[in-house]
């Protein structure tokens, strides 16, 4: 490679590097203004968030497109190509964190389009707080290759499911007290899902950023463990 | 390229691309038996769905890695480039049609572990005969490397959404006229659920095989209508 062109190459790496930290931040925006619109019954910011989706969407293609673009031209190795295999996923999950506020935010609106004022009755701020955090963590994770914030979001990711739990819990006892609630319990049932797939999604780009620093594959450590616990019987 | 390593090379080809479709079947299977051990209440098939799990994880995993060496060691362009990408996506997505079949397994053994028989009281073998043929149907375009089927499975994810908006007004229905049947509605709502995700999965792999043939990437096509809408007002 010449120098020129190792420049370039350079400029590439960072321009996808970049491009995820970029969609992240688009990503991370709706997931609150969704929740936020959620909460308060601000169905402009809601509508602005359906609407917003399809740019998230467009960024994918985009960036998926340059490092296809980079493979072909450039023959990463090593951390290089694992800086690209890590991008394409990354989006990939953060393209789906953007499906899932879209999601909020319709239901959102179904909650607040009737006469009376909706109240939630559940809590999600705990979750929500969770998995904005979490998809903070993630980004920051990548932005600096530092996989310190691993073992932290795994935690998170538990209470995350565990609140989850909770949720439907409490949703479950309104519903059979009151079962006129049952088809607005089942959209805050969704939401609360919702939710929970964000944590998931976040996680995940948290483990490719393990690939990238580490090179190993930290995804289904558990199916790793029974297959050596198989082949031992 | 000496004939020798392009012989080499195609044989890693032929590779990822056998890899994919065994673990198609794979989770096919698991699908199926899922559904099966859900409507019979077979819990030993059930069990072997939940434990077969980790394999489908692994088989991603190895074949993602496979794809990771094709890239460095062969620099791949054009089709073989798209092939690798495809190989890439799919299996995630297979991954998590697995995912989903462990869920529905998991939920059916919690529904029939009480004392007296569990009934469905709603038929998802319309959705869950749909889904099974989208999937078999996206495995087969892409061990075909054809598109005539695309058309076909897009209609069939509409119908599958239909049957689950269906699904869910029909457990709303029971869950109003008897509360004590909202616990196992909400099961029975999620394996629905979970149903429709495959179908979306299934979608999303047949997707990837438009790209790998035509080279154009087809998914968002909603969003890049309405950029172009913005773009003009």
């Amino acid at each position: 490679m010449t120098e020129h062109t190792h420049k370039q190459f350079d400029t590439e790496l960072e321009k996808i590097r970049t491009g995820v930290l970029q969609m992240g931040g688009l990503v991370e925006t709706q997931v609150a203004n969704a929740l936020e619109g959620l909460k308060t019954g601000n169905t402009a910011l809601l509508e602005r968030v359906i609407d917003g989706d399809h740019r998230i969407n467009l960024l994918e293609v985009e960036i998926d497109e340059e490092c296809n673009q980079i493979i072909a031209k450039r023959q990463p190795a090593a951390v290089d190509l694992r800086l690209v295999m890590t991008v394409i996923k990354a989006i990939a999950d953060l393209e789906r964190i953007g499906d899932e506020a879209k999601k909020i935010a319709k239901a959102g609106k179904r909650l607040h389009s009737g006469d009376h004022t909706f109240s939630m009755r559940v809590d999600l701020s705990h979750a929500t707080g969770l998995v904005l955090d979490m998809l903070r963590s993630a980004l920051d994770s990548f932005a600096r290759a530092d996989v310190s914030n691993w073992t932290a979001i795994t935690k998170q990711d538990e209470d995350v499911d565990a609140s989850f739990k909770g949720t439907m819990r409490q949703l479950i006892t309104f519903m059979m007290e009151d079962p006129r609630t049952i088809s607005s319990s089942l959209e805050v049932l969704f939401i609360a899902k919702a939710i929970e797939r964000i944590g998931d999604h976040a996680k995940n780009v948290a483990e490719y950023v393990v690939f990238l620093v580490q090179g190993r594959d930290v995804r289904y450590a558990k199916s790793v463990a029974a297959e050596a616990g198989n082949t031992k019987a």
